[in-house]
């Protein structure tokens, strides 16, 4: 019987350096696209987690499970702790992402889940933002200049005619050193005011770790009238980078309603003041061109149906390209019923009868 | 930085085939007591899941989630499919059990579920009958002769004087395998009708795959009045094995409460039918003498706090015999703010501006 298919750190760099990262992201972009475009009995629960504090560190650990209902599960594991950046050690979100049978439980695949997770979320907001705003939107805002914001700007490029980003973020090394990380991206990096990002992004993407309770990031008071927002840091209750005010006036699409009104910045919205989710829009993709001169929001809070689309365009690429390797993790006895089965020495001696704890 | 510690089937046979799977299930069934025993500000959630079924074949993939309090948290994934061991392809129970750092999110040990499910299945019920079965029961009757039969007799006869079993199953074959599957334990196994079984059992063990609406298995009308039972199959919403007279006159504890009334033989209880947790008994043992005469229920669903003390004993037991392999699983990039630091062709040509979607 065949393992479970691993893709680590070096089949992933080994399968990126083959494929080229622009392939990937439009591969995302499309499969993700096209998943929400069909109507299927899929199943998304709201995911789970466990949060901790301790001194000045805290973040939680989740599970996010998705079955596409036609017997593939996907489940990621998922944490975000800001700490770990600051310390420059660990990714802030850190993740593996598993594929299953569901009909034999068996698990098929697992890769990681800190690039996947940065590649589909940017997927996520160039569907959005194809659809949300201007066609010929040229200036990105960046509100955190951080793991998030490589692939978020990398996507929009892909789907915008991208000429220029200005970046910020509250720790002037994470800005400066942005450019740097981009270099691939035919697009020029400046770094900025805050005012200055607002006033002048014809698309905004907030990815910060403000802490909670201490949100608004944006302040919102000179918008263009067009802009399109990717808010893709709000993930926790309490929580929130865009102000109230905005929010309000614009035409916000959750990608989840429920997890968004939990977690993301529809918190600070009633049920009468959130559009569409946004498969909604893609199925009727007519109905937003009237937006695209409007203010809009797209509210990400991150889905694990976009982890399963992202997993399986990886393992497709993987066996493509014969990168990954075959580990059987799971114990698989040759008789089924015997969960010792190959676990014993030949000569094992008969056990010794024991009595009491 | 090191990878994630994996544990695969060889790895596993390696680590059972030195240490003895006595070694393994005893300290298993010591650490689980003293988990029980010790109050901790755990957290355990009940277990989420998706259920499928199409034509004969049912079933479900599940997640355990828990963290003790301290940092450590667990993670199984878990399925129940009878029709693998139907068609001896695959166990009845897949799953995989995953060790994370909360503080950090790190993926940090990964290892088979299969048989460590059916190990800490075992030590539970071996807690729970040092406790409440006569101190003399020296015979075990097993409704239900599959993989989770063998690691239960096992852990019975480490805290128990057992001399003989008498099994039964509505599968022959499974029956008659089942003797020699034990031949390293030290008592006498015998085939026997369902009713034999019941009148003679000094404690019982109850682990079929009765289907949905099918149960109870077990009868009831002759059971010994002091006997145990150990209720280890009923793990989903209307299977159980058990008759309700049986529940209703018998000390009833179950291992969850909150999700042995969801899926354990509790669904068919009250809550004032219903006794103590295991932890509350283990921390209050002299409590049980006076039930050890009479009937009693362990009402077993499983528990990923069981999963977290077993993968910590193998991986202990791992580390001491030195077996493992280290897989970077995770992709963590020198740049913790680029998630393409390390997958990049060195001479990579920057994008082509883009293309719409």
């Amino acid at each position: 019987m065949r393992g479970t298919t691993l893709i680590a750190r070096d089949d992933l760099a080994r399968l990126v350096k083959r494929a080229g990262p622009t392939l990937l992201m439009d591969t995302v972009i499309e499969r993700l696209r096209q998943h929400l475009a069909e109507p299927r009995a899929d199943t998304l629960p709201v995911r789970g987690g466990f949060r901790h504090a301790q001194g000045g560190r805290s973040g939680v650990l989740e599970w996010m499970p998705y079955t596409d209902g036609e017997g593939a599960v996907t489940i990621k594991t998922v944490s975000y702790n800001p700490a770990n950046a600051v310390a420059g050690t660990l990714p802030t979100i850190m993740g593996t992402i598993s594929a299953y049978d569901l009909g034999t439980g068996r698990l098929l695949a697992m890769t990681d889940g800190v690039f996947l997770t940065a590649l589909r979320t940017g997927a996520a907001s160039a569907v959005a933002s194809a659809l949300l705003a201007r066609p010929d939107s040229a200036t990105v805002g960046l509100v955190g200049a951080g793991a998030q914001a490589v692939t978020q700007l990398h996507a929009l490029t892909r789907v915008l005619p991208v000429e220029r980003a200005l970046v910020h973020d509250a720790d002037p090394a994470a800005a400066a050193s942005f450019a740097d990380r981009v270099r691939f991206l035919p697009c020029r990096v400046e770094v900025a005011d805050l005012a200055d990002v607002e006033r002048e992004a014809d698309v905004l993407v907030t990815a910060t770790s403000v802490g909670v309770g201490a949100g608004p990031v944006v302040r919102g008071e000179s918008l263009t009238p067009h802009v399109h927002v990717n808010a893709i840091g709000s993930d926790l209750p309490g929580k929130v980078e865009l102000p109230l005010a905005l929010l309000r006036e614009a035409f916000v699409c959750p990608d989840f309603r429920e997890q968004a009104v939990a977690e993301g910045e529809c918190q600070q919205l009633g049920a009468g003041d959130i559009g569409p989710e946004l498969h909604e829009l893609v199925r009727d993709p007519n109905s937003c061109l009237l937006l695209r001169d409007a203010r809009t929001v797209f509210d990400s809070t991150g889905t694990a149906a976009e982890d399963h689309v992202a997993v399986h365009v990886l393992l497709e690429l993987a066996r493509e390209y014969g990168v990954g390797r075959q580990v059987p993790l799971e114990h698989v006895p040759a008789d089924v019923r015997n969960p010792y089965d190959g676990l014993l020495a030949s000569s094992m001696p008969m056990d010794t009868p024991l009595t009491a704890l």
